[in-house]
């Protein structure tokens, strides 16, 4: 049985209060997606800052509103400084969320991930390969390509989500994302936006935006991929290829209404 | 009393120098704006080079027409290499300019900015909020917004520039570039400019490349100002948001006639 | 004499073969270009990997198709895990290829690039000056532009492929690929790429990822190089300036179609 769809006006309720609130998401992502995912969080109403020096990481991660740890080019020093922004987060009760890019295959970031899980995030996203090798329950696949549905890894999710007292999101072509007990699916998009680097790993800088929005974070995460799932789509029909994808998204994310959700 | 506007022909007779000379700009700048800054440099009619490593910094910022320090994501590594770049810069009596991202919240970017005014910057850009930071006037506000006013923040902008030498652009709504004593204002581009990312952090770049040109150091700063706000707003005008904006702004600068300056 | 032109069915044959094959590039490139990299594999078909730890950039290196290594912002901890990446290729047999940005001028990557070049590349490419500088000619030019028109750069081109046994790929307004014996003519494109940062960069993955598929190495890297010079052609007709080519050039590379080439 399929899980139930995220109800269009919670998504829309969820990008209402995001407008209103702009929060400040404190970036430490990797190297390519840099400057998509900043534009993504200001197209989308929220601001990026991207701080990433350790001692600095620490200052700033409870001023923000939320902190993204994305480890796609997770190096020794920006290790250094993620944990010092965990820390400093968490002693905040500022809400962070782990994207555990290609998770599995690669032992540096995988010890990281592991012993991340332990910290407390309030929420992870990741395709079926990183879910499923974060679970414990296989290796990931081939960098960032998820070669396992998303459903398929929504047993691991669930059971990730009740681990770690996350909200889970596994993305693919549908969407689930979990506490643990209840479960929202969220279809939308296109294949397109797997031609185009950083539309996973903006998703988790939304994720964390709209982490720091009071109300339920399962909707709130759930409605972040709503968001992007829905700019995407519109982005998907306005668009000739990947390349005129990308300022397309951004123009539909600027502009999105809640009857695009509903 | 507002400052008088900078005459058109000026900001036309910079744009004109800028693309003849093609100045080779050193960028040492943050990770979010690498790409972007480049390619408003490359679209306006300069180069850009971005050398890093602290021993090759040194070795080309005497080769570049002029150097960029932006203190966006500072580390100990980058600090390093930007005080290289800088104290050969000086000896070869090439022009550089700061961009002190978020200055006043984070100390060690503040330290490092403190220590730079003191080696002689040719220009300093910023807005309302990090210059009355970096004059010590109040603290920084969320990263890189502006909660202030830029005209509000003139009087320490002309402070800054008698301190240091320096010209001094403090850039919003509306730009105030100014040499402690004459100061020109600035007025075009838009509020949607503030949704994309590096917007300002190029600017920095163009002033970069302006100051390397001979005449007025005060007037093609201001011209810098002025080729970025009317690109932005011709962009402003022909994109549909933010990401639209971004090759329309591109296009705008490439194609910038001297009529649209004056 | 000129050397031939590549003829169009061999391009179109690469073009089909990198499409099935989608090979997986792991790329170690500057900071300056990791996105459009990224984007430019993405949407020829293939699949980038920016893995930059040096622990795990030799366990990477085996499992990807080819690397691309790519010195435009080398530094001591890059430099360190671009050597342990290339032991690793060659321990498995994985191709990798050098892209010798501004080689020539800047002392530690040209010890760099003098060490890399024993160390068995597939394939190199580089522009006029870098071919000269490496071939032991002359000293670079400014960054990243060449000052040498590319077919003046042929004889050196030559003798570096005989001395390293590489394929290399000396680049401007018409490309020519050498095995040191047999040369390939590559015409196409337009000077408006060389107005935005990366077009060169973004060749040498997609000729990294080409040095994988079988067949001639040399047809492969030509191939690579038309397969940009054609994209590169039809988004210059279809934009309006270095902005608009961009989302037109990831366009043109997604679209791109047999007669396109022939």
């Amino acid at each position: 049985m399929q899980p139930d769809l995220l109800p269009g006006h919670r998504a829309a309720s969820v990008l209402n209060e995001l407008r209103n609130a702009s929060p400040l998401v404190h970036c430490m992502t990797n190297a390519v997606v840099q400057s998509f995912t900043a534009n993504v969080l200001l197209a989308i109403g929220a601001a990026p800052a991207m701080v990433i020096e350790p001692e600095e990481a620490a200052q700033f991660a409870p001023l923000a509103s939320s902190v993204l740890i994305n480890i796609g080019t997770l190096t020794a020093d920006s290790r250094r400084a993620m944990l010092a922004a965990i820390d400093a987060a968490n002693k905040a009760s500022t809400p962070w969320v782990l994207d555990p890019v290609a998770v599995g295959g690669l032992t540096f970031r995988t010890q990281f991930a592991r012993l991340a899980l332990e910290l407390q995030p309030a929420a992870i996203r990741g395709n079926a390969s990183e879910i499923l090798a974060l679970a414990g329950e296989q290796g990931g696949g081939r960098g960032v390509d998820s070669t396992d549905e998303a459903l398929c890894a929504l047993p691991a999710a669930q059971k990730l989500a009740q681990l770690s007292g996350a909200i889970v999101a596994v993305t693919g072509e549908e969407d689930y994302i979990t506490d643990g007990e209840n479960t929202w699916r969220v279809p939308g998009g296109g294949a397109l936006m797997t031609r185009v680097v950083g539309t996973g790993c903006a998703l988790s800088a939304v994720v964390a935006a709209c982490c720091s929005l009071p109300g339920s974070r399962l909707d709130s995460v759930a409605a972040a991929c709503q968001l992007m799932k829905t700019a995407g789509g519109l982005a998907i029909a306005a668009c000739r290829g990947p390349g005129s994808f990308t300022p397309a998204f951004l123009d539909a994310l600027y502009g999105l209404r809640a009857e695009d959700l509903t």
